[in-house]
């Protein structure tokens, strides 16, 4: 018996005593992963569960499947459920249904939290507004330290675990932070105001997913506050959240590198995929027409000297290669904000320096390959030379392409793959079947 | 002037006083951007800090540079501000410097912090052991909640920011934990052990360093204990430490895919340049010769038709990319572990169908184009079932190939992408040009 196995059987012949015991003990990604197994018994073991359980389990549920475990449950008991959920997460599963169940569930909510939530869904789904919660501890800067663990005895088991605790005045805008150790280490008579700490680090709710992570990242922080144009807080972003974040981005340049659509699903649907791919396929056809055409352009010479057609995967493979190498440290060195305008110039002149020597090398090689070969000396000349030019225009291009579309506010790792083997195929091909035409006389 | 301009003149003129003000509100990271800027000036600002604080930017700093700064102070000073330090930075900074320099380190530290890092050093560096910091609040299940508070307000200050409280028996046995929001919440006089969580998620110290970044996405937890065989609990693990690993993994798993050493940073050396990428370009040499062997087998058939190397291109292009879209949607599910024995198939069905379609819709295409382009619809026939087929390859070579090297214990990111673009490449022209080999009385 497997563990989700076990853990179904547990809970199906729990007594409420016992749920209760388990629900301290149980992980609600754990009972989700048995859900996930059992999807036959959902109904029969979330019903065991009290309603503030439901509403974890749906929180840690994907996306897609929040409102499937919601809809196991009666109307009435589907809003005791909601009521408990993270407002974070109850706004991204809203925002994932059709608009007449959305409307009939907020109608169905008490005043206060539907605007809350309504405001979250006003945000971007991918901005600093769109991933917010909504549930934080705010407190006036004149109380003191036992007034603040008096007021979080009675109102912490409604909020997300505070980790700072925030200072705001009488319109709302934020003052200063208390770190919850400062709580836990002042002397009872302090007041608030002599612990915080001010010119506190915020994210404005516009500011993009990506750019909230980098700060995270860079800084190091628990939970930041989320604030609008007059610094009025509006929630907070916790470390966990960013986590999702930086998988989702890690997913996404991936995607984007390889010419599949962000959106696609390992399991998704046959027609889903080909929505995803097929678009991006069609454009490396076109490339992949180019490179053609450009080989066209030489076809008397080839018809003359077959080895030169022998020997062009060879030249277009090796700078495709070469140039996704260059590629893929600017992009990621894009992404982690390790380029800026000084060390550029040092980055290119390393590339192309790198590029020249791998030229040199593997030029080298193949110029004895093809010369022995075709026992032709020239050919192998001819072959090395574009070998050599192959490279240099991969590291160039590998270098120039994703940072000239970055300066156009297109996502190099969307783009760049493509034009960067369009470049070291075509030119590619031009110089090394233009060389050989030039020395044809020697080559027959 | 630039904000880093206008920090080093206010720190360079800043009283003492002022100084102490600015470490409440300083980011350490952002002193470390002034340090980075103005090399010449790192002793001068530096120097102007209390050493706690000193110890707070080396321990925000790159590895490498940990030990520069801390080598601008004489070797009292050091020694203080080493004691400062946390102790996994402490020792990632120990771990990376000479054994000489690192034992007259470790001989000047007091026994007891000596011991702590000793053991923290012999863990390998990409284990649990390896990331975990030292400094965790640890205590008796038999104390109130009002003596904890007691005696967090005595120690906190010395522990890294306590996000749990952890209970530990007397043999440091891990017994359970207690929720910060626990302590701030319950009434003075309960004890710990009836507010303390008992079968809490333990690390062992020998996990690699990726499964437990997997445990801390899915759980979402903000620090988690690392503990021995005996789960005697040896150390902590905190999320900022996990963004890191995340970051860190998701560079290797781009770096591998492109043929980069993970190693190898943005602004190195041409030298590290060339030993990261050379060798993964002579890998790719040799499976480009394979394709270039299998072209020279049909060269007489290329010297009757010279259209063929015009279209070669065209097939093997298309192969590789459609291959790499596969690829990375098996590797990255593979990483966020979405993979198992079930779906397997499912995903293999998919693959397979989206790799027909892909065929006949791209066949299609390029039927039509060869057939105009040689006024002979043979030759159309004949590069657009070579696509076909070089589409289905590529499906079932990118979606065996990655799992297959994770059965065989290779990281299939490192791999991968060689294997499927030789199998398309050299699949591709051998179905390709013997087709046209076998229909050439057709194609003249």
């Amino acid at each position: 018996m497997n563990r989700e196995e076990k853990l179904r059987e547990t809970i199906l012949q729990a007594s409420l005593n016992e749920i209760l015991d388990l629900t301290e003990e149980l992980h609600p990604v754990d009972l989700l992963e048995v859900l996930q197994e059992y999807e036959e018994d959902q109904k029969a073991l979330l019903e065991k569960f009290p309603d503030e359980y439901i509403a974890m389990v749906i929180d840690e549920a994907e996306l897609d499947e929040k409102f499937i475990l919601l809809s196991l449950f009666p109307s009435k008991q589907k809003q005791e459920i909601i009521s408990e959920m993270s407002s974070d997460e109850l706004a991204d599963m809203l925002g994932n249904i059709d608009e007449d169940t959305q409307s009939r569930i907020l109608e169905g909510m008490e005043e206060e939290h539907r605007e809350e939530i309504e405001e979250l869904l006003s945000f971007s789904p991918e901005t600093a507004g769109g991933i917010m919660a909504t549930e934080f501890v705010s407190v006036k800067e004149t109380m003191t330290i036992d007034e603040t663990l008096k007021f979080l005895r009675d109102i912490a088991p409604n909020a997300e675990t505070p980790y700072y605790i925030y200072v705001l005045d009488d319109q709302d805008v934020l003052k200063g932070i208390v770190p919850i150790r400062a709580i836990l280490t002042s002397l009872p008579d302090v007041l608030l105001k002599d612990v915080m700490l001010e010119n506190v680090a915020t994210i404005p709710a516009s500011m993009d997913q990506e750019d909230v992570s980098n700060i995270f990242q860079k800084y190091g922080y628990m939970a930041m506050p989320v604030v609008d144009e007059e610094q009025v807080m509006l929630g907070i972003i916790t470390v966990d959240d960013i986590m999702e974040v930086l998988s989702d981005e890690h997913t996404e340049d991936m995607y984007r590198l390889a010419g599949l659509d962000e959106e696609e699903e390992i399991d998704g649907s046959v027609l889903d995929s080909i929505r995803s791919r097929l678009p991006w396929l069609l454009v490396n056809l076109v490339t992949a027409i180019l490179a053609s055409a450009t080989v066209s352009l030489f076809d008397a010479t080839i018809s003359k000297v077959v080895a030169l057609a022998v020997f062009m995967p060879l030249v277009t493979g090796m700078g495709g290669n070469a140039g996704t190498q260059t590629l893929t440290l600017i992009i990621r060195g894009i992404a982690l904000g390790e380029i800026d305008y000084e060390n550029k110039k040092e980055i290119l002149r390393k590339e192309f320096l790198v590029g020249v020597l791998h030229g040199a090398a593997l030029g080298l090689i193949v110029a004895i390959l093809g010369g022995l070969w075709e026992g032709n000396a020239v050919f192998g000349l001819v072959i090395g030379v574009a070998m050599f030019l192959n490279m240099v225009i991969a590291a160039l291009s590998g270098f120039f392409i994703p940072l000239l579309l970055k300066k156009m506010g297109i996502d190099p790792a969307l783009a760049s793959a493509v034009f960067v083997t369009t470049m070291t195929d075509v030119l590619g091909f031009f110089f090394f079947l233009g060389f050989a035409t030039l020395m044809l006389t020697y080559l027959l």
